[in-house]
């Protein structure tokens, strides 16, 4: 038998005794891990600087730096555990419950999905988040970070079996891939008799290599191109603020906005006070010809945007532009151009607020508020395993309810069926 | 442009439009559906004539009766549909609202999946069953029938057609394939950029076929297995009646049982009780070893069990017998060789009823009532598409709810993140 096979058969039979595990003994291996990740932070710093070192001519700045540990992160990777084992147990809540005419009571009850597997890139603190989201949530976790991590992962692994061993709860729970080789990897999205669901968080190749390859349901988001729509009727200082929010207080991540496009009955009014406030701030702007003169009137400098600019998740200081004649052609923009994730109209007439948000066929739809509030944690979910953009089993920020699923409890006394 | 993503992309258009469309003009639409299935039943009935004669030689006697339509069917048929438009609209409740410290409120609403690809075999209801559960729910589908059942699913398609027009709905909202050619099949369950879900209702091999070839995510079941077991405990008149109906009331029905387990302590009790009552109503019983010799002594005739009799779905008047020794050792049965699909528990002793509830890993569990029951109308449902034995999104039962997915709606006054 293969290694890979070994290793999922061991994590659904671990998977079984984990879903029946009570929140007292989850909640102290998640201490154990959050004190030896302290503890051991010298030991999780050598590994890493052998990653570090072995990537230093190999991989971009940005990938480089995220790839790093150092104090503060170990630190905060140890709180981020110490997080989760304060969150409530999802596990065991009865979601809803009936009675029949025949008098059976029918519960739905939450329960854990089982085993997943989680698939990601360069940042190591995705190890240690997954494995106690995963934990508390009561499933069985197989994590395949990238490569260049793997002496890191492998640290943080073994530091991972520790805190479940110490606890007396199976440490094939939480089980790193023995390789990093796409082929193994191939193996594992095959298994669906033992592996429940995959969630890969990464760049859209990955995603979309997990998707193609895949027999086990998979939870995904490709990327986040999320616009900003200011209405007919935005305020102006509202709008600004908006935006400015949402494209610049941290342009590299998924919820932060590609695209603003403006109602053409307020674009003399809005565009150049918004174009010029992203200006300032170093954003590039690419404007649709319909644009160009009401900006170059407004003496503020600009590129073209071409059509695939609106459907690119730039993750930098840049924004495309455009102009739409109503609510109704925002909405069907977005449905075009985005991706699905988290979409803003900023506007002071509630009908057209409703219409956006009826029409725009996204995740996350906002009035009046920025986009980057699209986290399991601004939710209040209290953690967040990521987003999603699917339609099916959930959608926007996933939180430790998002990580399980359900199953009926019938009860009877001798019920037939005629 | 190929005629299949043509298809796709005008059912994409369809179903955006069709999730905004008013409750009223659904039910329109399906009881103009009802009224047309009653007036044009001569033609419906001619069409599915041809595919009748076309498939005689072809397959089997039950299949060719799956096939076959007559008055009682089609009437079936209408009121099936009027049923659906008397149900509840699940599309826009509030499923849950908060509102965080911020002050934005943030909905949790439902909203249709989108479209939904419905692959089927022989039967022609399936056809207006699926496109009416999808129209309520607001989902605009591709349904994908049998070839054997072409003329009859090409005249139900252009009378769904005709509904929808007639109440203003686009007819794109419910498009039937144009050919059953397995290529074209194979093409649409790679359009995941315009099909949100696809759920095959068929035979363990398309059901793997769609799983292993599609990038859109599927909801299925691939057989129904399901134990019945008496415990240590168990009443034998309860155990007797219960074992009969789930085993005989329609033995075909993936909810039927084909194992029966017992407790050892048990075993000299019920088990000659309850295969002389299986005997009786001629169900062929296939007995472990260690079932043999109690068997044996109460002159009960069976046939030995192999490994694999216990995780096959008869579908007929046939049962494996085993004993075990525990109600974990029964859970662990169920959980090797079942389909977590449906599975019972017999017992007085309600410590040991939520040890198995809890311990077996399937989509519905049962305490003292028939497996038969996992049915959506029998849940209260008023409808059902098929049965889940996934863990991602809906587990047993699905009805108009489990159709739906939900979209996050945030309301606020200018917040931006800090």
């Amino acid at each position: 038998m293969s290694e890979i096979l070994e290793m999922a058969k061991r994590a659904r039979a671990a998977s079984l005794e984990l879903a029946l595990c009570p929140t007292a003994k989850k909640n102290a291996a998640l201490l154990k891990l959050a004190g030896l990740i302290r503890s051991r932070a010298e030991e999780i710093k050598a590994a890493n600087a052998k990653d570090v070192e072995a990537a230093r001519n190999l991989i971009s700045a940005p990938m480089l730096e995220r790839l790093s540990l150092n104090d503060k992160k170990i630190a905060a990777m140890a709180e981020g555990v110490e997080q989760v084992a304060s969150l409530g147990d999802p596990v065991g809540e009865i979601i809803e419950s009936s009675v029949r005419p025949n008098g059976m009571r029918i519960d739905k009850v939450r329960v854990p999905i089982g085993v997943i597997g989680i698939v990601y890139e360069s940042r190591p603190n995705v190890t240690v988040d997954c494995a106690a989201l995963c934990l508390k949530s009561g499933n069985a976790s197989i994590l395949r970070g990238g490569s260049e991590c793997f002496q890191t992962n492998s640290a943080l692994a073994e530091i991972v079996a520790e805190s479940l061993s110490s606890a007396g709860i199976n440490p094939a729970s939480s089980q790193m891939m023995p390789t990093t080789d796409r082929s193994a990897f191939g193996e594992l999205l095959k298994l669906d008799e033992y592996v429940q669901c995959i969630i890969p968080r990464g760049g859209e190749k990955l995603i979309r290599f997990v998707v193609e390859n895949s027999s086990i349901p998979v939870i995904k988001h490709y990327k986040g191109v999320c616009t900003v729509y200011a209405d007919k009727s935005a305020d102006a200082g509202m709008a600004e603020s908006l935006v400015v929010n949402a494209k610049c207080q941290r342009p590299s991540v998924c919820n932060a906005a590609e695209n603003l496009i403006v109602h053409r009955d307020a674009a003399e009014r809005l565009l150049p006070v918004l174009a010029a406030a992203l200006s300032k701030r170093g954003v590039e702007i690419r404007a649709s010809a319909r644009c160009a003169g009401i900006l170059k009137n407004a003496g503020i400098s600009f590129l073209p945007a071409s059509e695939e600019d609106f459907s690119t998740e730039y993750s930098d200081l840049i924004i495309s532009v455009d102009i739409v004649d109503s609510v109704a052609d925002a909405a069907d923009f977005i449905n075009r151009y985005g991706s699905a994730h988290s979409d803003l109209i900023i506007t002071s007439d509630p009908n057209a607020a409703e219409e956006f948000l009826d029409k725009t066929d996204s995740s996350t739809v906002y009035w009046n508020a920025s986009t980057r509030f699209t986290d399991g944690f601004e939710f209040g979910f209290g953690a967040e395993i990521g987003i999603s953009t699917d339609k099916l089993h959930a959608r926007g920020p996933m939180g430790l309810k998002e990580l399980c699923s359900y199953k009926y409890k019938v009860y009877g006394n001798g019920q037939t069926r005629e």
